[in-house]
């Protein structure tokens, strides 16, 4: 259980306190927190509770959407709110195609613009900076970066301290050039977070509701979390599943199962 | 409009007879036919049937899915009937994950080896095998090959005659590496058919049906055609289309849009 860490969207309705205090109890050590959950209950107020709670806060989701307007103010307070919750790593979601464009490269190239500009100030606080590539089917309205492969090569001109990537088994398990990007991830010191979740079908409408517990589908787990190991990573994984049925159930079931499905598919 | 050629899954209700002397009406001069449609008029009359309205088949869809039972005589079938239908490529669609299995390296190593078993039949009948890579968000449940780059690299150790790629701007257009990919497949001579549809959001429940008529979406479709065309590739290009809302409209009115379509976003 050394590892483990409960990515808050798996119980994405539980409240902050709750949640917190349920990981305490299960003797769960680290969580990867969401923002709209920590703007909710209050950044410093968050920060005290997890510090208090002896929780070690994993990740921060989520920056990036470098396509949305103030994206760049938004990306700097994301980074000063990882070193008030003292969080290592902030997650990028980098965004979709700008709003009636096909310029796929355009938007690629401005991902890599974006995060250059942000590095000084990421570097400054002490906080790695995560791509994440996210599954194909998320390319055009969530996140042009669809490979591990892509990701390290826009995260490639950065210092590895500054801009890792976040390696996530849902959005990456189909590509068969994975266990070779998981090596020059690994090689590079880029793997800055390691994210679990399974892929089930059918998908729902909007495909972003989908995911599993691990075990309930088709990701082989145990050969990812070894693949992750054998770079070196020796971090926390995450479990971070997004699906209405978990949601709707209560957070400290959820957390058990979630642990339960940890201990038996990726440890 | 001589190399269009209208894929019959865009206009999936229209019936045979109707389709062909549609296309005639419109100047259409090739077609591509889905097996289930011809099973349903009959192999031998479909093949009457074009012949005398002097359409070209391009190609007959599909064959693959190995995990299924009897795959191998179904697949024997499938060459036989392209040789009745005068198609001179049979697309493959290989199938996803055994049921309950996760082993998807040995899921790729079963598709090489069917393929293998099919070439002798295929060479003999002078048909091309079109090992079709689909979208990663299929990679479970319908095709274990998920890039061009994999598609290739199966297809490789077969002569090019026996064995090439179909290339489908809907499974492809997110991957960085498609562009290197196109070339890598033209100069192998392995490009057996290309087929253009647009990727449009939201994804419906399922995510089959989701595909949009070229213009409609974010693809860069003459980006692609080019990019095809620049291997030295000259055959037709097949608009398919899979589409609730397409399907439920008047076949000759659809066909009218696809070539206006066509005529406006792909050539």
């Amino acid at each position: 259980m050394s590892r483990f860490s409960l990515n808050q969207a798996t119980t994405k309705r539980w409240p902050m306190e709750d949640t917190v205090a349920g990981c305490v109890a299960a003797g769960v050590t680290g969580i990867g927190l969401w923002r709209d959950q920590v703007d909710t209950y209050g950044v410093e107020r968050t920060a005290a509770l997890v510090r208090s709670a002896g929780l070690d806060v994993t990740t921060l989701c989520r920056g990036g959407f470098f396509t949305a307007d103030a994206w760049r103010e938004d990306n700097l307070r994301a980074i000063d709110e990882a070193v008030t919750l003292g969080a290592p790593v902030l997650v990028l979601v980098s965004g979709g195609l700008p709003d009636g464009s096909r310029d796929i490269d355009g938007a690629r190239q401005r991902v890599a613009d974006a995060i250059a500009g942000l590095v000084p100030h990421a570097q400054g606080a002490g906080v790695q900076l995560a791509i994440e590539p996210l599954h194909p089917m998320f390319a055009s309205d969530r996140c042009v970066i669809s490979t591990l492969g892509n990701a390290l090569d826009i995260a490639e001109p950065f210092p590895a301290d500054a801009v890792g990537v976040a390696v996530d088994t849902y959005h990456l398990w189909w590509d068969d050039q994975v266990w070779a990007q998981l090596a020059r991830a690994g090689a590079a010191g880029r793997i800055a977070c390691f994210q679990v979740a399974d892929w089930i079908t059918p998908l729902p409408a909007g495909v972003l509701l989908g995911r599993g517990l691990p075990g309930t589908g088709c990701v082989q787990m145990r050969r990812f979390r070894e693949a992750v190991d054998a770079t070196g990573y020796t971090g926390p994984i995450e479990v971070e599943v997004f699906h209405e049925d978990l949601w709707s159930r209560p957070g400290q079931e959820v957390l058990e199962e979630t642990i339960q499905r940890y201990l038996e598919h990726v440890v």
